[in-house]
């Protein structure tokens, strides 16, 4: 099974694709799309698009999981947001795979177990239950891992999909080391 | 010089072609796309979407003439407006014409002559412009040709563009009628 993430945003738009046998999770490929500010706004829409789609036409995944957003800093970044949105899920609906929501909290409680949890923290677990060297970079794409990893945590039978305990533990470790070298 | 004019909404996206030889504007096609509340919200998108695609193909128009809104009752419903709005735009850049954006007041102020004309005022003008019998229906059609009007206003040399006086005193008296008639 391979879930295709998406984390939208009108600047970055982060995509994380996760392939799963029901037990591991094997990180399939990730990154951003960005454009600079200069580009017109319509511009950037139909790069999203135009990416998204053939990210999808390239890696097939059986669905597709975006992260839903119900607030914004102000109307105006909502309307901004919205587009971006827009345009993302137009093009998972014209992929023609199911398409699920999930909040920034059910995320965090997917991924940390916490819903209230940090963006840092998220990112560790998503390096520790994709066994990867690194956080994946930029930010954006290890949140779009995160919406992907929420939907294989929602979805899936409870007892397959937990990360093993080590990898919990170790993502436990790493997280106090990081809080104690930023402070 | 055709210009497609679009009203973007989540519910019901207006759409109003209107074509110009420079003095006398002239109807070419509008009506409202519209989605039932039981739809699935990627589903509207994507016939928005679709619908928009296939009437630029079908009319063929120089530019497309967009409102553009700042503002919305609350963060969430400028979220779900823009991602009406955000594919509206996408199948515009497709098509690959200049898109140009009016907010609400340039709209009334380049139609009516006043940025806060209401928008009845808008709807009875945009019947007289275009010398039509009745005020274009759904409203969200006459509000799209309002907006490919704005466009003609504000982009032709301004004696080219003013509907003729008789039409301006006529839209005068059946507001008056109109507001007589509702109070």
């Amino acid at each position: 099974m391979k879930i295709f993430g998406i984390d939208p945003g009108s600047q970055r738009t982060g995509y994380g694709c996760v392939e799963t046998d029901g037990f591991r999770h094997r990180l399939v490929l990730c990154g951003a799309i960005t454009s600079s500010a200069q580009t017109p706004f319509a511009d950037r829409l139909l790069t999203i698009h135009t990416r998204l789609a053939g990210l999808l036409r390239q890696l097939g995944p059986d669905c597709v999981a975006i992260e839903n957003l119900f607030f914004a800093t102000n109307v105006k970044s909502a309307l901004r947001l919205g587009h971006a949105r827009g345009v993302a899920i137009l093009a998972a609906v014209e992929w023609g795979v199911p398409i699920f929501e999930y909040s920034p909290a059910e995320i965090k409680r997917a991924v940390v177990g916490y819903g209230r949890a940090e963006k840092h923290q998220v990112q560790l677990m998503v390096k520790s239950i994709l066994g990867l060297p690194d956080v994946p970079s930029p930010h954006d794409a290890a949140d779009a891992l995160a919406v992907a990893i929420c939907h294989l945590h929602s979805r899936l039978p409870a007892g397959l999909v937990a990360p093993p305990p080590a990898a919990r533990r170790k993502a436990a470790t790493s997280w106090r080391g990081y809080r104690a070298r930023t402070s």
